[in-house]
């Protein structure tokens, strides 16, 4: 079979890519090994939020309960939700495949091999197949690390796909990680009542984030009696008499139901047949890209492969690119606009542009405006006045904007708009923004009011 | 006294304007006879926030439990919400005032009656003092109306004001009046357990929203069981037995343990002495201005009592172009940028622009584009599909958006940057939208896919 495009790899960046590559008018097949959607739908971002959203009534409640407004009893059927879940994907994943078909493009069921340069071996279970192409476009993706002594035995020692196929949640949970896995992970088992123990190896959780933005939830998770322990090795976590044991450089022992390990994650380069084309690789085997999104002549590697942003919507982005640069609607470098970050949860935290650290780092000025999230009247309506946001300038233009405090996901296009167009105060002075709402915050922020 | 400038009335209007003024240099006055923060902070905005925050555990279990994942039982106490209320409102008053001080404005607590030009008399219980001004904002806000037959007797029959201040919510609510308030608090109380008998005199609810919107929210209402009648006339809504009884022209009559009367409201103008001023009014009492928001030589009208749009951030834009005018900031005549409309609650809806009633009666051509809660994966995770964004398109550009659904304000500041700027197509691909986020069923209505 001759194709102009393969795509190896269904997850947002690779099935965006097809879509928009045939809608461009490329003959294009997507090889898929394992389920339409990739970890994004099927074992990442959404099935995290279908929790979070399943739980999202116990956060409110807890919250009015701290202050006495209201009380009550929830009980969330973690069984029920993950046929829900499974009901929820299976639509989605036919939504998709439909999409697929209308655009004429081919999915191969089964695991790609690069057999040289435009040739692609699809092996299945009971046939193989070569699919030749003009282009190649790796989106394989990746998978959660493990590391010596840290080896999910899907006992009571669980990766993130291990725990997002749990049918009831554990009584107590051990985490090992306090990235957005971990936290978002975390923070679905506390509503259901776990007791948390999170251990984080850098100086603090979220250590992506602005540091003000981590200091902020260790203080929310710690007042939720969370046992958060940060700048601390794990030396082992294993399975003894089917509980989680975990322990720590310096001996500590700490023993759970389960334990969810969520140390990072590393690409999906192995059997891939890389090797066979001129294709540099790093660290554990991400994809090296260079400012056209390629990897060598006539292949690219787009999304978290490429080992630059392990993010659905800039995979997206990246593949929206790709698809109009082999159609040749576009030749300039890949120079996204800000890619906002969210790690969702009660609080969230939201992250769009550079923050200060950067700019220290790069030796360069900056101003820094901010308002807290307890002034505000829909913070205190929701109980929960813990959070703020912060706008940094740089030459009198917002060049970054972090929040963390309840919903603060909820300007985040707004705050991205701010980004990338470089906005003034005065462009922010002439917006009106509607009261009472958590914009606001964002408001207060810009004018430094 | 001497003053650059009296403002009369301290809602979000007379507050902001003289927040703004002092800040600019004018030694200025504020007269309020009731509390400050006005209608929105006291009676209108904030407290009916804090009952939907208060209640929106209830929400998210309703939804989880009608697809069966969540079960169980919430009892707010709505007194002990009224206590928060109290302090958390009596907390703003003292922000604010601790703010008019430390800006060097006199505060005047009384009865302000304008005695002709650049005169104030100000009467409290004990003494009077009287104002001399170079020019006067008149910011005195309004209050819900009656119309004969629908008469608030402050037993079962309440206006606004008067529901705000239950300390139980009924069993039973009638609603007069689909609008905005009549929506929002019929919310709260249908959360609370209340049946919800609602009339609206026009042949649909929301009636300042999109068509579209208005039969959305019918839909869902319906499907929760309220009882919705559209274009029908009240004759007369009484308390009887200390129950509500509402009777319609055609001589239906429904009973309920409370009704509340939301039929619009009218201006504060009684009794301010405009009689000395070459003001002119209208309708019951709405104060006329020009392009610069003058009503007469040196008297300006600012929010609500203008009769212009009733919204907290509309008079505080209004506020803060009349500080700058009257500080010589600008001499421009006053051009808004879009303001957003909000009605809370579950669901939401979102409007900004213009919207495709008014294009079509302008005869101006346009477009539409739209996309639908259903494929949203946090509109699924929150069990809570029904829904949509619609996008108005002029001449290419973005000139209206509306949503109704969960949580549809949140791209509340997005959509409004949208319409100030006219945003093209093009723009909008080029913003990278979070993912999952509800902002991408923005997104998807934008790009028409």
């Amino acid at each position: 079979m001759q194709y102009d495009l393969v795509v190896i790899g269904a997850g947002p960046g690779g099935y965006d890519c097809a879509v928009h590559a045939a809608g461009l008018g490329l003959r294009t097949a997507l090889v898929e090994r394992d389920a339409l959607g990739g970890t994004c739908l099927n074992r990442g971002c959404v099935p995290t939020k279908l929790m979070l959203g399943a739980t999202a009534s116990i956060e409110e409640l807890q919250a009015q309960a701290r202050i006495k407004v209201a009380r009550g009893d929830i009980a969330v059927d973690w069984s029920a939700l993950q046929n829900r879940k499974d009901k929820l994907l299976a639509g989605s994943r036919k939504a998709m495949n439909a999409r697929l078909k209308s655009l004429g493009i081919d999915l191969y069921d089964g695991h790609a091999r690069v057999a040289g340069p435009g040739r692609v071996e699809v092996s299945a279970e009971t046939a193989s197949v070569v699919l030749e192409c003009t282009d190649l476009v790796l989106a394989t993706g990746c998978r959660p690390s493990s590391f010596p002594g840290l080896v999910p035995d899907g006992r009571a020692v669980l990766d993130s796909d291990a725990f997002l196929d749990l049918t009831t949640m554990p009584e107590s949970l051990i985490v090992v990680g306090g990235g957005v896995i971990g936290l978002e992970m975390a923070q679905a088992a506390h509503r259901m009542g776990a007791q948390i123990h999170l251990f984080e190896a850098l100086e603090r959780v979220a250590a992506t984030e602005d540091p003000d933005v981590s200091q902020a939830l260790q203080a929310i998770f710690r007042r939720r009696r969370w046992n958060v322990k940060t700048g601390v090795k794990v030396r082992s976590v294993t399975t003894e008499n089917e509980r989680a044991v975990l322990v720590l450089e310096d001996d500590t022992q700490v023993e759970a139901e389960k334990a969810l390990i969520a140390v990072g994650r590393r690409p999906n380069t192995e059997e891939l047949g890389l090797e066979s084309l001129d294709v540099k690789q790093r660290g554990p085997g991400w994809v090296t890209v260079d400012e056209h999104l390629c990897a060598a002549p006539h292949v690219y590697a787009i999304g978290d492969v490429n080992g630059r942003i392990q993010l659905a919507h800039a995979a997206s982005d990246q593949a929206r690119y790709v698809a109009r640069l082999l159609a040749g609607k576009t030749q300039s470098t890949y120079a996204p606009g800000p890619v906002p970050g969210v790690i969702y949860g009660s609080p969230e935290c939201l992250r769009v542009g550079t923050m200060v650290e950067e700019l220290e780092a790069q030796g360069k000025k900056y101003a820094v405006t901010s308002s807290a999230w307890a002034i505000n009247p829909i913070a205190q309506a929701h109980a929960a006045p813990q959070g703020f946001v912060k706008v940094v300038w740089h030459k009198d233009r917002v060049v970054g904007i972090t929040a963390v405090g309840h919903d603060a996901s909820r300007f985040t296009a707004a705050a991205t708009i701010m980004v990338r167009d470089g906005w003034t105060k005065e462009q922010a002075e002439s917006l009106i923004f509607a009261h009472p709402t958590l914009d606001e915050a964002l408001m207060h922020a810009l004018l430094d009011e």
